[in-house]
């Protein structure tokens, strides 16, 4: 079984391959934009719902499940990004920032944590996870949430977009 | 290792829980669509961009990949079913069709299953996985888009549902 999966493999390689196409779809918002003459604020403030967070913070929520899951499964302490971008770019800086950081990691920091015990305070309440019930029962739904309504709310604005950008290279 | 994340783990439970997720959540837009006396079909056949899909064919695609990629791993056939669902119950024979055959599956079906070849025709040209990379590069975050799009279009025409609805019981 030596080619069987870990818990590395099911996470950091996962996330960053998704940010990395999160940044390829904002760079065409920009690039859109500019062509438009549309302002930039009005993508990263635009929301599905009026009671939806708005683009900037699907990006930041985004990053935030990423670099905290994987921080989690290690052991680590999670870094806190301070949540103040409003410009393309400054999303970008984030997503790079965030894919910096899950690179930092070796699988053998990541592998071996299907059982630990991770505490996370969700909606005020603590949430007890075993490692491999964080990664698939939250982190990885909740991370696609949020790249996928980021994506929704570009698309819904009228961005040249389609699924190959979300998935990215497949193979 | 005897707890090592295994392939049927970071599948089979994964695409159950969240399409019985949907399944609530399509429970909820019913109750809405009859107190607020709005037919089903606006729902139905609502978008978030005229060249993204409706509604409905989000959960088809949500059903068809689940289905899919759990049938390719097992080296089974994969079952058809005909895209005719115009109604809300339609939309949930389908999903609790899904959910059925996801459950006849046992570990021992999936398990091992990393390094199976597995060959999609996508967009007309043929793409060659691992069992693997076709679960975490692609059907996954397939799945979850399209589970995220069907709910993003219920919310954004006024359902009353949340992140908890999404991701459902956490642990």
């Amino acid at each position: 079984m030596t080619n069987q999966l870990t818990m590395y493999q099911a996470s950091v390689p996962v996330f960053i391959k998704m940010l990395n196409n999160l940044s390829a779809i904002i760079t065409k918002a920009t690039a859109h934009a500019e062509a438009k003459k549309i302002e930039q604020s009005v993508f990263i403030n635009a929301r599905l719902s009026p009671d939806m967070f708005a683009f900037a913070r699907q990006v930041q929520i985004a990053t935030d499940t990423a670099k905290g899951c994987v921080a989690r499964l290690a052991g680590n302490e999670v870094p806190n990004y301070a949540d103040t971008e409003t410009t393309f770019q400054e999303l970008q800086d984030r997503i790079h920032t965030t894919v910096a950081y899950l690179q930092s990691f070796k699988p053998e920091q990541i592998d071996g944590s299907e059982d630990n015990t991770i505490t996370l305070k969700l909606r005020g309440n603590p949430v007890v996870f075993t490692g491999k019930n964080n990664l698939l029962g939250f982190a990885l739904p909740n991370f696609l949430f949020h790249v996928t309504t980021a994506y929704a709310i570009l698309r819904h604005n009228g961005v040249d977009i389609g699924k190959p950008d979300f998935l990215g290279n497949l193979t």
